[in-house]
């Protein structure tokens, strides 16, 4: 029965009747994480025997002529730029290949920015009065750290089905030039699991700017992180699409083989236009010595090719489906007929964004935490932690185990119906 | 016959003669690179066979209970920090591992440092009127790309056998707050080969700075990096010896495998206090997911202990001690006789220092250059690449193999006592 149907006097016993359960399910003393989207052991397993018996060791120069166990090679080795190429549909020097993190590239991109300016900039940015940042949102929380520690001001922009409400995107963009960039997680994005649609692409790639030096960090995260292979959500080549508008400089598209190969020992790359490269590079070579090329071949032995990264991720996709399915199933079956929530079902990525009665979300994640399950916390997928709603929470199914998810699961919708009934009986403001 | 006892005339005919052997080595068209302190094949090719059959994959657990291949263990594995540790003599709490690179931490440092200051700053360092850096010189030209980058004006210190001039930069930090650290290149300094002595340690860690946020940027590069196992030079760990002197947070030690096992695919370190480890983590929370965990235990395995390092170092040696020798044994043949430069015979490090007759340094350069044998530019070694006495050449004997490094010194030789005879023909102001 649909809780809005439901007597004060039917609310109240429902309400008894949860907190039994709620009570029952925290004597089991449970120790559970949904909160960050991690790969499961099984899928490092199963990317553990590919990495196995790779020697990158032995024979070391490859195309370009080059012992890769040497200094040099600045931008990364061809094969891996190839490799990436192939992957976002672009061109290999279009690519600088980085280290394990494509967050860091992402952070030293916003420092130096910070510090230089780009190219196109008056002067660097922490000489400006105000910098600002579009942030569509809920959104990626690692996204919003960067922008709060380098004091930039964000402006949430609504995540529509089909990418950012771009109607504000443009209006924000268009005659204000403390507007410097949007952050867009273009494919299965974080939490929403949307990908954004080609007219929302187009729009992006077309819009006036009033800052010339404005940027839009395009973390393709999840870009062949399908959940079904008949299913996918693909997109064109941001930058191309930009070059078409003949704004080649407007992008920095970033993506690793973090949740590919392995979270933490993965190669990343930056994709975007020669100059923007050029500026790039300029900084990176008193930066680093450059990044690991052995761990870029290791990647190309490995993967060898497009068809190689996508039937890998089509295995580690079999280990994700079921978690994913885990919980929407126990959802729909649990909480759609009491119509207090709605949640996404995603075709790809790490997430499931459940949306709670307004106003429910810190106290369904405290009531969570309490009976032994760590969710993100609330608020996380918003600029400053704060989200206006109190509704938005980030469900992660991909780490647990499939016994420890339904277990966490169950615990997840007693306490989201404990909440609401709670907040309902106008016990929570 | 010394140079400076020939006459006019027999100094004519010293250049007459000089210019057929020059023009000679031209004509062999050579292509040989003295430049960049890099190993050579032979060493790497010894790395290979350590780093091939190791399996980082299978087993991924170990003793932080924590499966590697995933997110997480920010600060890097324990075992790769007690491996760190006992190279540095050191503990393994006061240690980050980082990723490929230790100039990638360095530089990280400095742009924390100018956006935000560390824990004693009064404010963000690009807020300063003006910062300035303590350099002992001739250094490394990467360090002084980094205080140019950020505008940090250099201080020039000279490089004594023992050390910086102790005298001078007690001075310089004396009295004046805008005096914000010094780079140290403490064992086998680049290029000189010096290794600081134990007074110079306490001196530097005791001293009074009147910035509180004053740092010392201590570059270990080459701490292991002996050319004889009978004689090498080893220094107290400057960590403790800070905390000796109630100056904890003074010191940043930077180490890294480089040129242990691969350049570009090494793992790297950051040796500091607790409060200094704790600022640097804030930052690189937001900065990065970690650096690279397998990559970690991959060194582990490869090299266990100290001990298993030192021993892999020994057999690098071998290969290198033959390039030092060559080089030494020609300047003693060929140069020492005339009077008319020094240099310096390293136990250790990747460089021969030479200083040329005041003057002559940037023309030998050139010479060289135009014989097909590339050297470090002249001036690379001092700040803003200008050394005041054009005497400095950096001599980088590692990369070539035997046969090619002979032929380069015979060019290097050459252009030496041309470019004097033609400075004391007053040919060349």
């Amino acid at each position: 029965m649909k809780y809005c149907l439901m007597t004060k006097e039917q609310l109240v016993k429902e309400k008894e009747q949860l907190l039994i359960s709620y009570d029952n399910l925290k004597s089991k003393h449970l120790k559970l994480d949904m909160s960050r989207g991690k790969p499961n052991s099984d899928q490092l397993d199963i990317t553990a025997k590919v990495f196995k018996n790779i020697d990158c060791y032995s024979k070391r120069i490859y195309k370009d002529n080059f012992d890769i166990g040497n200094y040099g090679l600045f931008s990364g080795i061809t094969e891996a730029k190839e490799l990436f190429a192939e992957l976002l549909d672009g061109n290999p020097e279009d690519i600088i290949i980085g280290g394990n993190s494509s967050l860091n590239l992402m952070y030293d991109m916003f420092s130096q920015l910070m510090m230089s300016g780009n190219q196109d900039s008056v002067r660097p940015w922490c000489k400006e009065e105000k910098i600002r940042f579009l942030c569509p949102s809920p959104g990626y929380d690692r996204h919003f750290a960067i922008c709060e520690h380098f004091n930039i001001e964000m402006i949430t922009i609504p995540m529509n089905e089909d990418g950012p409400d771009m109607d504000m995107v443009e209006a924000a963009v268009k005659d204000d030039d403390t507007v410097k960039g949007i952050w867009c997680v273009p494919v299965y994005s974080n939490p929403d699991g949307y990908s954004y649609k080609a007219t929302t692409l187009e729009r992006l790639a077309k819009m006036q700017t009033k800052a010339k030096d404005f940027r839009i960090f395009w973390d393709n995260a999840y870009f062949v992180h399908h959940l079904y292979s008949d299913k996918k959500d693909e997109i064109e080549n941001m930058l191309s699409l930009c070059r078409q508008y003949h704004n080649d400089d407007r992008v920095y598209m970033f993506a690793s083989t973090s949740k590919i190969s392995f979270p933490g020992a993965g190669i990343s790359a930056i994709c975007t236009s020669k100059s923007n490269i050029q500026n790039i590079m300029d900084r990176m070579k008193i930066q680093t010595i450059g990044y690991d090329k052995i761990n870029m071949l290791r990647h190309v032995i490995a993967f060898k090719d497009r068809d190689g990264v996508i039937k890998h991720m089509e295995k580690l996709a079999e280990v994700l489906r079921p978690k994913f399915e885990i919980v929407i199933n126990t959802l729909d079956k649990e909480i759609k007929p009491l119509d207090i929530a709605r949640w996404n079902t995603p075709l790809g990525g790490y997430f499931i964004s459940f949306y709670a009665m307004e106003g429910c979300a810190k106290k369904i994640i405290e009531l969570c935490k309490e009976a032994g399950v760590v969710l993100t916390s609330a608020g996380a997928t918003y600029p400053y932690g704060k989200d206006p709603s109190d509704s938005n929470i980030r469900l992660a199914p991909t780490y647990p185990s499939d016994n420890e998810l339904e277990q966490a699961i169950e615990v997840f919708v007693v306490c989201v119906k404990l909440a609401t009934v709670i907040k309902m009986l106008g016990e929570i403001k």
